[in-house]
């Protein structure tokens, strides 16, 4: 949760003067999103998220958010869409920040998904990479299997201060990650973030998916990888069978996995849980002091790497 | 700005289910608010503010605070109003806390406030003052004089690292304050915390007043004295005069301030600006570990006791 730069009132009056939505009415910092400073934004034209990038976003990534969320709103994905002000720009400036309107959606997140939830989820991620599949920009994934190790060197010799033994596991871990990565699946534009927390329901069906600041080019199979992880395991962290064989099918329906993915799948879950134990590990001992958000717990995706290395095929998730 | 409390959704549409507010759209953690976690919630019957109340707040206290806001709203003064569930009830329970849900108001607020919203400010203090004559319940003000010293003393001893002298500084002061308080001036319903975060305007003009946690019944005088510190000084910590003389002058063309009332005010700034400087002070050597809160600094504050320790009397605030 986090605001992390205040707004004031003559500047978003000032702001929003260059916009076409109407009087301000209403705007409250919203105590979501790690990465950056969001507010809703009430006027006479509407409900709006207003969002100021922080730094940890670089600047030169954002026309790839922004027109990636064009994109899959205008192939019908619902997705917060970015308004473009009077000059047709969507990338504006306030507090010293880049700044960008984009339209509110309803919905609410699931904190503990059910096995429709996850059947809705793997439709909509299939729909998002079919969505994505004529979209003409790329960006590299920056957390993927080579950027791990130079993540985690930094801090090695306190892994061992949340599970004795972490150190030698992740070491262990990366070697054969780093060996056996499998470089050569299908491609295309990833959400690599789409937790419970980025999934709007309204009753039992997906109204939209939010939150594409980690969206990059990478293998397919890879964001369905990642999603097993946030969302088919229990609260006591162990795999739920019934959600990860709802995920997979519904996936498949629209999207089917090639043999090459379906072979690499236990492996890229494996690297699933290792990318978010390592920034969950590297965030949790770099909390600045002040910080307006609590680290989450690195031992969660170290019980899921834990299982993943247990998995020998695709078939051990549930899949029929 | 905080949320201390999730809230899980399932728990949430339980909760709902004994409204009738129409389905729920959306539920957004607000970062705003220090004593209570705060949510913005849309249903299909409109805009609301879900409040948790933390340890902070007694239980105790808030049938005082809702039938304050059902009162002030029946007076036709603009602020939240409470709302009922089926069973025509208020205060309600959520994630093991109590919870309320509470009407939206459309505004926000001003952070450098100018004479014009002083007198703005002046006008619906005394007509909060005056809405309050015949609220029927009291509550007194656990943070008035006889509260500071016992506030102090226990960190009287960390008061130099804040500024130097400061601890002597605070003594002196404690001791005139707790002999010289004005203790026999017109009593009511105080807001007791207006500042400027509190009051909501759209365009010139107040849409409405928020926040009544700290509501108590206390000298209506230093209500107004509190808001003179709140708004009246410059981001420099200057006193700026020509706000003082709207806020002054607004607030008596409705509730004309007795002459006992005018010769205390010197002392109840005095005494506003002690208040708000032992409980920054408090709370900045307070900080718990993963606070979601930034401390506000308490040296504003010290600048505005030294300001009211040169005032003579209220004519030297601008008062015409």
């Amino acid at each position: 949760m986090a605001v992390y730069t205040d707004v004031d009132d003559a500047e978003l009056l000032d702001f929003l003067s260059t916009y076409d939505i109407g009087a301000l009415l209403s705007c409250k910092g919203i105590a979501e999103g790690v990465e950056n400073s969001n507010f809703f934004l009430h006027t006479r034209g509407g409900s709006f998220i207003l969002t100021l990038y922080e730094k940890r976003v670089r600047e030169t990534d954002l026309p790839f958010f922004l027109n990636l969320m064009e994109h899959l709103s205008a192939k019908g994905l619902n997705c917060p869409q970015p308004v473009k002000n009077r000059d047709g720009v969507a990338l504006g400036r306030l507090s010293g920040r880049p700044a960008v309107i984009v339209t509110f959606l309803d919905g609410y997140s699931i904190h503990h998904p059910e096995p429709a939830h996850c059947a809705e989820l793997g439709a909509a991620l299939a729909h998002l990479h079919l969505a994505g599949g004529d979209f003409s920009m790329t960006r590299p994934n920056r957390l993927s299997v080579n950027d791990w190790r130079p993540l985690f060197t930094p801090y090695a010799d306190r892994a061992d201060e949340v599970a004795t033994g972490l150190r030698t596991l992740i070491e262990s871990e990366l070697a054969l990650l780093e060996r056996d990565w499998p470089r050569a699946l299908p491609t295309g534009v990833i959400h690599a973030d789409l937790f419970p927390d980025n999934v709007f329901f309204l009753g039992d069906q997906i109204s939209g998916l939010i939150d594409f600041y980690f969206a990059c080019t990478d293998a397919l199979a890879y964001d369905l990888a990642i999603c097993l992880n946030a969302w088919c395991f229990g609260p006591d962290h162990f795999y739920r069978r019934d959600c990860g064989a709802a995920l997979l099918d519904a996936y498949q329906r629209l999207r089917p996995l090639n043999v090459a993915e379906a072979a690499a799948f236990p492996m890229l879950a494996r690297g699933a849980a290792m990318r978010f134990l390592l920034t969950r590990f590297v965030d949790s001992i770099n909390v600045p002091p002040g910080a307006l958000v609590r680290p989450k717990d690195p031992k969660e995706y170290l019980a899921k790497l834990r299982f993943h290395r247990e998995v020998a095929a695709i078939g051990d998730y549930g899949l029929s």
